[in-house]
């Protein structure tokens, strides 16, 4: 029961987190903020995190096992579906206010990595994460004859992922949320359509139509 | 001379800027640090800039006139050699800790754009140079018979800035400055070989193996 009750609160806190991180963005967060939204004391939210570094540490965490249950849960599916669904997670719409102020808060939370090991270090993990992901899919996709050609998985996993990160990073900057969807589009030109099998064009050409 | 003094004075403090911004970051940023940098009274410095978003602005501009200078004095080259040149720009070699800092400064201050209108519209414009040089650059070598193929040179410049640029943030959040290089690497194989005529194909392999 307790340890239930501590999962539960927990959540709460990983909950408030992201709401906080949406409002305020990073450098504004406040633990007294994080308190208020996730119906906790203080003193219980620094009971279970010292600072606001140790708190994002483990919101970072949090963000990377929803992200790896994702892809746990997507293995089984045809390998364009999931790479699509993959680098459309870097798409914003501009309709979706609340994920692009969530992005916005990732990007400033990132540029601090620079300056903070345990930051840089989750950072890694999920780009490992990522790229294991693409270069999975991309196996999955040649073997199954839906991608052909002669290429290298894991480099052009991390060609996809620069671009489609580059492009939301510079989209969040430059205030056009529509870019990514744009250089995607573009990446489909120069660099999928020439190594997709007939089917997985026609796939993707009807995953980015919806 | 009063205007020439002027001048002078502005110049270190830009000069200036830079050093405290490799030094110290974007958010750790003062004026004070600055007036001291410069050999410039703050008081001096208030007179020329306001405030430190003033400055900064500032500061953006003449990086950016800096950019656009060098484009120009490129303008005569040949495209495959302005190309090259142009994405470097975004590689970070190991060995050269001051200008990384530089970029990790500025990737700190970029990630400020979604929350300050001023330094977004910055950020606005050089993306704007970038991707006009970069079409400009495409385009020339089309004309020139050194690009061949058929693709539409906007499109493709905003692929390779999206990448380069990915790359270079993502390799400065993860703390692995060669990143961007590996993923230029890919770019070539998988978007610019298959573009470039034999001469652009061997004049890229001598610039990167320079």
């Amino acid at each position: 029961m307790a340890e239930e009750e501590a999962t539960d609160s927990r959540e709460r806190i990983m909950d408030a987190t992201y709401r906080a991180l949406i409002e305020n963005g990073y450098a504004d967060l406040t633990m007294s903020d994080i308190a208020e939204k996730s119906e906790t004391s203080t003193s219980l939210l620094h009971y279970h995190f010292d600072t606001k570094e140790d708190l994002l540490v483990a919101f970072l965490e949090h963000v990377l096992d929803r992200l790896q249950d994702d892809f746990a849960e997507a293995a089984g599916r045809d390998p364009t579906t999931r790479l699509c669904e993959l680098l459309r997670l870097y798409v914003l719409d501009p309709s979706e206010v609340e994920r692009e102020a969530f992005h916005v808060a990732l990007v400033e939370l990132r540029s601090q990595a620079p300056y903070n090991e345990r930051y840089r270090d989750r950072f890694r993990r999920a780009d490992e994460v990522l790229i294991d992901e693409l270069a999975d899919i991309l196996r999955a996709g040649l073997e199954d004859g839906v991608f052909v050609g002669e290429f290298d998985p894991e480099r052009v996993a991390m060609l996809l992922i620069a671009s489609t990160d580059g492009a939301r990073t510079r989209g969040i900057a430059l205030g056009d949320p529509i870019y990514t969807r744009d250089v995607l589009d573009v990446l489909f030109e120069e660099v999928l359509e020439p190594i997709f099998a007939a089917a997985a064009i026609e796939r993707w050409q009807e995953l980015m139509g919806e």
